[in-house]
């Protein structure tokens, strides 16, 4: 076997990994790849949270051909009693000889542990390959093991002139259709969405996927979250139509029971000056909800205070070849001087129809990996 | 000779007619190529005004070679007297025995008369070869013949955002070094370059080109142009240290004398309502003043009211991947419906060094030889 051979065979358990990735909340989508005398005996990836891991799903495809078998997974296997048994335990039952991981686990407190289990049991290890493309794909879950938060994305459709919407707040669509069905991609693949109040009431979106099924989406809808301080969201609200919607306010009011009633849970959270809500404590508690990856969509308002808060990960900016003039802007945060303009990475400039789709970064991937907890 | 040579020989012509393009003002930069036996015998572009035209430098470095020779001009030779004698003759009196021009000449008043002059003297003539990529070159030439006005063009430099500049007017550096390297190649193939008093407050620009010569800048500095409707300019300006500065202004004002003492020459246009001056007739009077391209490097409020007004022929935005939140807008204007938003047609994009460099284009070249003057 040589690591020409092992790169390829954990991009096919990447590549599987992806197929998960819309379906697996909280859990992380891993892949798993079987590989017995340079042929693969059996695949899997993670199915919905309860039901089996990646490992397990290769497993059953691969049956007694497992035994001698090296195992390719995209994070490292699990060594704890959870809704399902240790997969560790499962592929030594199984009579996997090798096990080849991307990543350690990122939970410092368990990590190497589903390893060294293996090892005991005279399984061969080893641990890093295709490291870096792992990162990626797990970053929502390593962020919130590590940073006790999830990874968050805005997701922007603007003017070349840094226009969301005209002066009355006129917005749809300034984007074409092909950047729209692009973010129902990145909603499919959010464990949550966050808006404002503003936004809901202005333009009363669903925040729901839709996409055609089978895969790479399965029908789960992602957790919509409401920033609504003053709890002033109508129950005839299109998000309501749908269960699944998270108000978080700062004060209680008259309304509440009644958002109870149209299916809505309210949720209070401390204020942290000027009327608004903690928005680090909101991913604290996005966090232990078990959000890996949460996309915003809202206006320039909250987008505005999360970069200045320094809370986002990444911007996916769709930005229409058109010129709007004066307009809401992007993102409303302040600065003093030149020299404290926000500086992300490019990580990717690509056309997605007439559109040019632009990912910055403000937090490196790998780094996550270098932050405690 | 067949066509494919026609094209090669004429992509040449052009190549040197670029070579030209920063010094001809107000005539065209033109490239010609003479070829005899499928090889090229001489070669030459446009020297700047009252010194030779492309035709004679290429029939000075043929000599005798040029009897029998096919000429390949990116625009119909002249037939007129102007500062120089007409170069059909020349091409007659050489005994060129073929001319194919990329363009007839554009001013409808004399198109194909140099033509019919070379073919009455029984050379054979030809046109059209290569005429979109000529009509990209000769566009400024082009729209000051057929429009009466320059072919302008809108230099922005901003944040993904929109922004120009903080609120309090910081805008320097938001793009990088190659960006602001490529602006001064702008600046040297232009004209004129336009601003507003607004800009020479805050910034003290100088708008002049600094780049190293020779070719293709060989230190013809264009024409500095400022809206200053109420002569507000201090003689002090950075822009008033070299000559060939045109204050343009509505009214007779105090500062006059001062103006016209640094050199200055001071220009008043009837006001167009709202206090601003009649921004076609500034044009219209640049066109007078032979200026066959112009690019803007002004604020928010100036380029908004030429998109508004539908000036604009181009707009080259240099866009750095950084966020400024609140600050100045890159164009002022304002629409009532998202339907009636600007959508110019994307001739590029490419990075300069970290930046997008995005050529927007309001006017499509071949539609200027649509249009009657």
């Amino acid at each position: 076997m040589t690591p020409a051979n092992d790169q390829a065979f954990m991009q096919r358990a990447l590549a599987l990994a992806g197929r998960g990735a819309c379906n697996t909340t909280p859990n992380p989508s891993v892949g798993c790849v079987l590989v017995r005398h340079g042929v693969i005996v059996g695949e899997g990836y993670s199915q919905p949270v309860g039901q089996a891991h990646a490992e397990v799903m290769a497993l059953r495809e691969a049956g007694a051909a497992a035994r001698g078998a090296t195992a390719y997974v995209t994070l490292e296997p699990c060594s704890h009693y959870g809704r399902t048994p240790p997969c560790a335990d499962a592929l030594i039952a199984a009579g996997v000889t090798r096990v080849v991981a991307a990543l350690t686990d990122p939970n410092p407190l368990v990590a190497g542990q589903g390893l060294a289990r293996l090892a005991a049991a005279g399984v061969a290890v080893e641990s890093g390959v295709l490291r870096a493309v792992a990162l990626e794909h797990h970053k929502g879950f390593l962020s919130r093991m590590l940073r006790a938060r999830p990874w968050l994305r805005i997701k922007l459709a603007a003017s070349l002139d840094g226009r969301v919407a005209l002066k009355d707040g006129q917005s749809q669509w300034i984007t074409g259709q092909a950047a729209r069905e692009d973010v129902q991609r990145l909603r499919a693949r959010s464990c949550a969405m966050l808006t404002g109040i503003g936004t809901v009431l202005a333009d009363d979106p669903q925040l729901t996927v839709r996409l055609p099924q089978p895969e790479p989406w399965h029908g789960r809808q992602p957790l919509r979250v409401v920033l609504d301080s003053g709890l002033r969201l109508p129950t005839t609200a299109r998000l309501l139509a749908q269960p699944g919607v998270l108000v978080v306010g700062m004060r209680d009011g008259p309304n509440r029971v009644a958002l109870e009633a149209a299916g809505a849970e309210v949720l209070l959270l401390p204020a942290a000056g000027q009327g608004r809500v903690d928005l680090a404590a909101l991913l604290a508690e996005l966090g232990r909800r078990g959000m890996n990856e949460v996309t915003v969509e809202a206006g320039g308002t909250l987008a505005g205070a999360l970069l200045q808060a320094g809370l986002v990960d990444e911007v996916v900016l769709y930005q229409a070849p058109v010129l709007l003039g004066q307009g809401m802007p992007m993102a409303e945060f302040s600065l003093d001087r030149l020299a404290d303009r926000l500086v992300p990475t490019v990580l990717s400039r690509r056309l997605v129809g007439a559109d040019e789709r632009i990912v910055l970064r403000f937090t490196q991937v790998d780094s996550l990996c270098k932050e405690s907890p």
